[in-house]
């Protein structure tokens, strides 16, 4: 009766799958939560994703965005041959609050065999306003 | 805390406006729905929306969208001097189901003064599984 | 050295493909061009595309965006099973001139065995200056 | 007769800015072209800035295609209170080659009061095929 999918890695499996895949953005990003068709990741700012005034930069956010939605998939999927992304639309909205962590919470709207979409909302840690917003399509190889 | 925007129009005045500034489209689209932040709007299909095999259109669904984004606007800010849509992107997801209804779930992420951008989901009714999602920018006029 | 396309079919064929898949555009829709990698499109705005103030509604330039890249593809691979739309991004930059027909002219950026790309840019006939422009995304049947 | 817009910056001029403002990427941006409209970045792609295969990640092309499109607008109206990115769309098309430069290519499509909107596509240095492109959308503060 639902489209929820079941995740099939844990967040353990997650952390191991991003220090061996992606170790130079280890430490950065930390998976909170996988539910049914969801995923949620954290950004600690570190200085580089800074801009003047303190704030967080566009590419960091769709960077976050991309990262967090292609775990998403991932966590539902497997680890599988590499997914790649094809499209992806951002939408930047406030600014985000200084020196809080940032959280992306994505929503896996398709997973089918040849596209995965994901939809995710970023927010400043402890604030429902959202910073930003991102749709991503990602491309899946055909076994 | 929240950042809920409270309604100024009701649905009837909604209704109003539409048959005023768009009759082309009266009858085809009805607002269900309309919470803080929040409208809902359907559009029963009529012939010209169709595709052949009885799906609708991919323009007929972003025209849905757009309206349904627009309403959400006007609804919040109440009526105002014409306000254009800047940018829009548009993710089809699956097939609408035959001969259903289709609903748009729209809400509002931001409502500043210079622009306003809304999200909106549709799905066909009495179906949880997204058909299109949407995001548009509307540019208001200045005073 | 290229990455040009070269196209396969004519105008006259794309016409009759038109008027029989799409026979309710029949008289909208001219296509004027078709070069490799390349196709033209021209829209003869008619009262059911007009907003108030005569100028043509955003829906109507989605739609006119969407058929022409769609005619582009089939303009260089040949009448295939349906091709559906996954995603679009369309920005609109100025209102187009009064009484004036559209013209749409698309690119191909893709055309892969799974995706196909096409960014198109809409003109009022005459003129440099760019109503809207859009890129959409296609997925391709597999054989 | 024409919408061409004369840049009012040289590259000179750019860099310095560049320097000034963003000096976390000094030495990885380097602008070869400013044009009416239009204006180059070639980026060279430095260890960070690879995926595993060697390929340029998602992130890079979008920050390169963010910070051209910036440049553009300023290398166009001067410097100039912080305009802000409010929205990105971008399609990744093909692989960039294995050790070369990243060239974006952009042109400006408008540079109204409020909004500007410009267009990039990227390529490897010596190429023609598309790797990525992309739109975005600058706010710019009201004086």
């Amino acid at each position: 009766m639902s489209d929820q999918i079941q995740p099939v890695l844990s967040i353990p499996e997650l952390h191991d799958f991003l220090a061996r895949e992606f170790p130079q953005v280890t430490g950065e990003f930390e998976v909170t939560e996988v539910a049914p068709s969801r995923l949620k990741v954290r950004l600690v700012p570190a200085d580089k994703h800074l801009r003047p005034g303190g704030t967080v930069s566009g590419p960091t956010l769709f960077s976050l965005a991309d990262c967090a939605v292609y775990l998403a998939i991932i966590a539902h999927v497997g680890e599988e041959a590499l997914a790649v992304t094809t499209n992806a639309s951002i939408d930047f909205m406030r600014k985000p609050v200084a020196d809080r962590d940032l959280v992306a919470d994505v929503r896996l709207l398709k997973l089918g065999r040849g596209l995965a979409v994901g939809d995710v909302g970023i927010t400043s840690a402890e604030s429902d306003a959202l910073v930003a917003r991102a749709t991503l399509t990602y491309s899946r190889p055909r076994g």
